[in-house]
């Protein structure tokens, strides 16, 4: 029997990170992940076919939207196949044996560290003494505790990265937001026809003049069209432009199709960057 | 005559920073700027009345709006009074007669980096080996090499920096994007009548529903009320609600009380947080 080729799945970080656990929660078979420093570098490994996919964050409830990656999703002209909501959990991950009193310094991705505050602030005032130290990635904190034996430090980082790296957890669900969560999305270089879509990603420029944009809102209203996510964007070098990007939803695909129709007269630059089924938000 | 007491005027970073590039320009008298180590700072010296007045940067044309900010706005129910547009333009400054083939590192703040990234490809495929470093401030890596004397080292920063450390430019405006510019608020912890205004910043609260939004933007157009900005933030703990934020402008002031009114009906929540001049952007 020939040995089914295994999903390339480029991420961005390392193995371990949040990106592994969303493009191992979106594909339901065996992949490989490809590990890339930048998104830049994601998707660039992406557009030379090195990888079948890439899974790529775009927006957190608490930090927002990851605006470089709409300029690179732009760009790049990829396809959007899918999308993932993340509970983001964070653990404090320590060396078998080491105890919280045994701790002096503390690190992880700045993002983590910040979405840990109270924990933190906690800590010190206790009158235990603690180094906050910032490193690129949730996961390479992990590593680092792991590779350098480092008995005085802590990571903070999330139930993945504690297996992979045989760390014990001392702290469980440190963060301060129990509800943050991020969503990822599952890029391809192809677009292919998804029958099942119920959720399209959007993007065109409007002047900025009184109610282009709210007539174009206003045809999606009309065909029962719902938008679950609305931003706008200076264009640069021209003041009185702006890019919009929408996420729209429907039950009847027929008034998407329709609405689509009627909003490509109402606006410029329209561009399809994806349809796909929508993803639930699942918090636990 | 009694001394005139100088306006404290809060800013994020050192002295010689784009923000007190921005609050410079913007008050046309001699101010005292109190230097924050992070926004939350700011907020917390504008709230205790150490500060008169606090600057804060909102969105850059490139990397997109400052989510967190909008978050501490909120917190602390500040007003805004004002707003300005700052052109953003590095230059690569060193030590009095160091020349480029001396340089092997350059430092400056990440987004300044990145602000500069063909600048720097461009040095370095010259075959000139380049170390890049990252720092808290742009002003703060010209102090660095002004105060260790650092021959080798040149910073990325604005021309203030320069003066104020006296270094000298050996390159000018290396930015990539030449029409860049970052959006700062003037806060006030107090809210007074600008009979003046003709912009607002408003944030209101709407269901994910068919239509809500359009029906919110449409009583905007009615009244001409021009719409410069808009942005949908999710309410964290609650998938099905999203806060929206606009920027809105008007030629007659009836027209945007007529329209708060209207507008108050349809949605939930609304704060006005602040009502002012708005202020053109100017490259140059």
């Amino acid at each position: 029997m020939p040995k089914q080729k295994k999903l390339k799945v480029a991420i961005q970080g390392l193995a371990a990170s949040f990106h592994e656990v969303a493009a191992q929660t979106y594909f339901d078979q065996t992949i490989e992940v490809m590990e890339c420093l930048t998104f830049h570098e994601l998707c660039e490994i992406l557009a030379k076919g090195k990888a079948d996919y890439a899974v790529m964050a775009i927006e957190n409830s608490i930090a927002g939207s990851i605006l470089p990656n709409y300029f690179l999703l732009q760009q790049y002209h990829f396809s959007i196949i899918g999308e993932l909501y993340l509970p983001i959990h964070m653990h404090l991950m320590v060396l078998p044996g080491v105890k919280l009193s045994d701790i002096n310094t503390i690190e992880s991705h700045p993002m983590a560290l910040r979405q840990c505050t109270e924990f933190l602030q906690g800590i010190t005032t206790n009158g235990h003494r603690i180094d906050i130290r910032e490193s690129d990635d949730t996961a390479l904190s992990a590593k680092r505790v792991k590779e350098l034996k480092l008995k005085n430090t802590a990571a903070i980082a999330n139930e993945l990265a504690a297996k992979k790296y045989g760390l014990q957890i001392l702290e469980k669900r440190i963060e301060t937001h129990k509800k943050n969560f991020t969503r990822f999305l599952v890029l391809s270089r192809k677009t292919t026809e998804n029958k099942q879509a119920n959720k399209a990603s959007l993007r065109f420029e409007v002047a900025n003049e009184v109610g282009s944009l709210a007539d174009a809102l206003m045809i999606l209203k009309n065909k029962s069209i719902n938008l679950t996510k609305i931003q706008s964007i200076p264009v640069i070098g021209k003041p009185n432009e702006y890019s919009i990007h929408v996420d729209v939803e429907w039950s009847r695909r027929k008034n998407y199709d329709d609405a689509l129709k009627l909003v490509l007269r109402q606006v410029k630059n329209l561009s399809v960057l994806g349809e796909y089924r929508k993803a639930k938000i699942e918090y636990n």
